[in-house]
């Protein structure tokens, strides 16, 4: 019987969220292990214990499901931190980014991503709009707050600049796979303060 | 008849130029359209008009063939410009990066690699050893010299320096697939050079 104190459930129209975390899990470890071209709806309901129906409940393909589950993770993950400096803030904000670029489902998934999006542009689009921009957009406050302060330009290239704190550790982390020195944030974030400040 | 005047073939111990060309694009093709993991010897066999064992003459495994092939392309689009200024030579190496991530081809082969040699360790050491040092080491002698003119500091960090030349366009036009401004590759250039000198 429903507790009458809670909302009770009306039935199939109800989005059950520790199915949709379930779902959502299990996307993130088929993507990771078979990559998006091999990932099946399939694959994903057997994983999750649910009917292929759960899935497309909640998105109407293979393309908005994993854009979605990987845009809910990812963008919180963009820090926007408030320190009362730009160096402080920048730090915090490429501690962030090292966490997404190497968490253990998202190291594989985003290098996978970012193949395929280069095959099927539409896949770009999608990425682009749910994950890059939101994350971009959380990141820039960093940047309007040191204008704010005085600390950077009013004309500041907030576009390049944001290239400029994700692109190295990227580079650096998924492209290369190279070591990250202890210090490499530290140094990181000096050159973007000279970089940046006048 | 041979011609006496010239070296005679002497059968097949002989790698004929113009089959390894055949090849090597056959290779590139293959790897734009296919990617590496569905890459078959046999169908850059057949598209180069020649026989698998041309290609096992050559390299030991499809692992070498491609970044043999991808290394004999990439490396030399690492330019090692001498313009007498860090300003002017950083300018022409992010030039030849972006004609290097922007290659008809290696614009869809460079990110498909990269997603393999994260599910692929040993691939990503080869790629690292034949492509990714060669093209830096080339890089870092603008640097060298630029520390000659007392351009930069003797103890300039040349790895995180070469970090920052190649990533932002990497980034920007290939993870991002976001526009570049005409006048990207000069707010960038100023930036770098603000970064590193002091």
């Amino acid at each position: 019987m429903a507790d009458r104190t809670r909302r009770a459930p009306t039935g199939a129209a109800v989005l059950q969220p520790q199915v949709t975390t379930a779902i959502a899990d299990a996307v993130l470890t088929e993507l990771a292990d078979a990559g998006y071209g091999r990932l099946s709806m399939e694959a994903v309901a057997k994983r999750a214990g649910v009917g292929k129906s759960a899935l497309y409940r909640r998105w109407p393909s293979k393309r908005e499901m994993v854009v979605s589950v990987v845009s809910e993770l990812s963008v919180p993950m963009a820090r926007v931190p408030d320190t009362g400096s730009l160096r402080g803030d920048l730090r915090a904000v490429l501690a962030g980014v090292h966490e997404w670029i190497t968490h253990p489902l998202l190291s594989r998934i985003l290098p996978d991503l970012t193949a395929e999006a280069t095959r099927t542009p539409a896949l770009a689009g999608v990425i682009a709009d749910m994950i890059g921009e939101p994350r971009r957009a959380r990141g820039a406050e960093v940047l309007t707050r040191a204008v704010a302060r005085g600390e950077l330009p009013a004309d500041v290239d907030v576009e390049l600049a944001m290239d400029l704190v994700a692109a190295p550790l990227y580079w650096r982390v998924r492209v290369r796979q190279a070591e990250l020195e202890d210090d490499y944030l530290d140094k990181l974030v000096d050159l973007l303060v000279r970089a940046l400040t006048r």
